[in-house]
């Protein structure tokens, strides 16, 4: 790991942490891409039902089990009243996979990273999940080389940024957490006093200290500082 | 599924039952292709290593713990003395995937297979492991669509193979078992009487009524029954 240049911070933040799903890159398209591709893999391999029906059914039952039961498909032919069946399911999961493993970071998101390294902030990842997953998800946006530290956590709380705090040995106000979940990523890490900026592309949204449509505008918020 | 034709089948044989791995593609090249790559994938993310020594614990774990376990790059660190680390893992189980989803079949397999079910008859797979990673395997080589019945068991015995005649209607002098392993796609399909080949494209070896060096060979072999 690299170390920050201190003398090149501007102001008083030192280092900034990024949220990963629909902040680094739009996930919410790509899951919807991926299940409808998956769906038409399944009705390919001989599943008979209405692909609309079916993502339905498949959004119910990501929703009853979590994102990341191993067995979404199983639990969808289930619930669909369909006998499992190999060759369907292995069908579903290729397409899938094959949907989700296009993901593409925003467009601003790797020259702005490479821009505030280069003026001396540690760039950090602050993400909630399962750590295998999301580091799969920075190799497969290309950006698992670009951040100084990556932290993952169950479930985004206080207590989670007290940590990173910690590790980083920072104050509140030196640390930026960027995201667009006003739950996770905004209330807690403003509450104690982290400056927040919620990524909102397509909604104006209130809670955070700053509000972009896009990561691109953040060097001009550090200038600001 | 189409139904055989059975006014074209020549000879006795109506159907032809082929294993999978080393069978319709090199599966050990593409298996030692894929930890190679993925080792080389875990040491660009940190891991200090050297490649051979990480490969052979690689082998060795995977040796312990079977093909199937879920955690073989979590166990190799362990084996290795290193901490548990999620961007080495996942950058290892990345670069698995990109060269495993590389898989071709055998270069006479697919003409072969479609030359056969012109003839009229019954093409079926007879496979073992898990069920969803054979169908797997079969969509990543473009064959799933070119057999009439595929059937997977956790372990090749005369129980399968007999389970395989009775779901067809066949007798054993009716099927053909076409399989690179003496073990467990030769000696018990031969037991019931069912026609053996065995395909060795390396090296010669005894125990099958025929040896071919290549699925090509098969057009000549029905013509000769």
């Amino acid at each position: 790991m690299e170390g920050s240049n201190p003398a090149l911070v501007s102001g008083v933040v030192k280092a900034v942490l990024f949220d990963i799903d629909n902040t680094l890159f739009p996930s919410n398209d790509f899951a919807e891409l991926a299940r409808r591709n998956a769906i038409t893999a399944m009705i390919g391999a001989g599943l008979t039902a209405d692909a609309d029906e079916v993502y339905n059914k498949l959004c119910k039952v990501i929703g009853r089990y979590g994102p990341n039961y191993p067995k979404h498909f199983n639990a969808l032919l289930k619930e669909l009243g369909v006998k499992t069946n190999p060759k369907i399911i292995a069908a579903g999961i290729f397409a899938y996979h094959q949907a989700k493993r296009g993901i593409s970071p925003y467009a601003d998101v790797p020259k702005t990273i490479m821009h505030l390294r280069k003026r001396g902030y540690r760039i950090c990842v602050a993400s909630q999940g399962r750590a295998l997953k999301q580091w799969d998800k920075l190799i497969r946006l290309g950006l698992h080389n670009m951040f100084h530290e990556v932290f993952v956590t169950p479930r985004k709380s206080k207590r989670f940024y007290r940590s990173i705090l910690k590790k980083l040995k920072l104050n509140p106000r030196e640390v930026m957490m960027v995201g667009d979940n006003i739950e996770t990523d905004i209330k807690p890490a403003r509450q104690l006093g982290i400056i927040t900026v919620l990524v909102a592309p397509k909604h104006s949204m209130k809670g955070a200290d700053y509000t972009v449509k896009n990561i691109g505008e953040l060097p001009r918020i550090m200038e600001r500082l």
